[in-house]
């Protein structure tokens, strides 16, 4: 099933940027032997940050969903990366752990987190169900409205 | 010391609650060799919410606590579904992500996080002994006032 | 590299604190295999807690860059039990996972983080990079202005 990660993403029509490696002392992913921890991502594309400010506010829930979407295309652009462009090596999705922009009253943080399962499902199949948390959070870096990191099994 | 967990939890009149797969793309739990990682679990008890709102506000720091110790049967309670209900397989609570939902204000996060971590200590001993982080945060799913997830070694 | 980080805690003039143990149902790392996980570490130096309340109003962002490098500091004192002394068992820091007290507005976790991130790489070099989520939140455990978990490999 996660053979076929490339066409998936091909018939979705997305296309995976090439990731910018952060200019700071951490880097976009490190592991553990075949497990992987994949820094937090934003809802960055082509160097522009589409969502920004509170879930629910600012941006609708489901621009919210659109944004950890977003995300979870920057995370599967970093694993492609940990695979050399094999995305067939991704065993299983571990973990995603997400952090959405939101107002104190706000209280869907699962459906909005929802566009990145979906999209690791679309993309993976079985390989791509993962276990997640889905918090709510005042604030989060450049303002984005969703942040989320990753744990992912790759074989060698 | 954990072969007792079964004995333990009889003693403390807890049934552990046969858990509802979320329905959406992510699964209660995944795991990576004997490394389990487990969804972040909110205070629900007989499919109701009986801890909702601000600890230190809408509940009191006390309910904060319970709201924890339900989150942490309901992480057992994942546990023993992964173990076929050999809970003795539990080698070593390794972490829990603890989320306490407050207004700007409070500290006590660590006193309500306290009752997760009790109770894995009641469960299990010295395998329920875990690292953990306790943090505050404005908003929560569906308003609970705690959620926790959970990282897990399980023997084979 | 990672052999010096004796060398270089030297060369910076830090002393590691003796950690204190915590008074309470969790310790302050767990393991599975080689890959430990250290409890969220707040700035406490000497008993003390020099960076409380939010970072952009209570305290400057470079009081919370020197908040999250005393974080830091109060990992690799962890890191430094679990080695016996010997930092060259540290193979690599996996992740740090920061949260940064602040007002709603606040958009700038990441150079706070920085504090600990750079901490990591001058005492530990190559082994020292790692990956990172870094959010904002309304509260932390006694109010203090930076907490940070910790995932890391170490050597037997």
């Amino acid at each position: 099933m996660s053979n076929s990660a490339k066409e998936n993403l091909e018939k979705m029509g997305v296309e995976l940027p090439t990731p910018v490696a952060p200019v700071a002392n951490y880097v976009p992913f490190t592991n553990s032997g075949n497990l992987y921890s994949i820094s937090g991502q934003i809802p960055m594309k082509d160097g522009q940050l589409p969502y920004t400010g509170k879930v629910g506010v600012d941006v609708s829930e489901e621009d919210g969903y659109q944004a950890a979407r977003l995300c979870a295309i920057n995370i599967v652009a970093q694993m492609n990366v940990i695979c050399g462009g094999d995305l067939g090596r991704v065993r299983k999705v571990i973990k995603l752990g997400a952090f959405v922009n939101c107002d104190n009253g706000f209280a869907n943080q699962p459906e909005v987190v929802n566009g990145a399962s979906d999209f690791m499902v679309e993309v993976f199949g079985e390989a791509g169900k993962h276990s997640r948390s889905a918090v709510g959070t005042n604030a989060l870096p450049r303002n984005v409205s969703v942040e989320i990191d990753c744990l992912v099994d790759i074989a060698d």
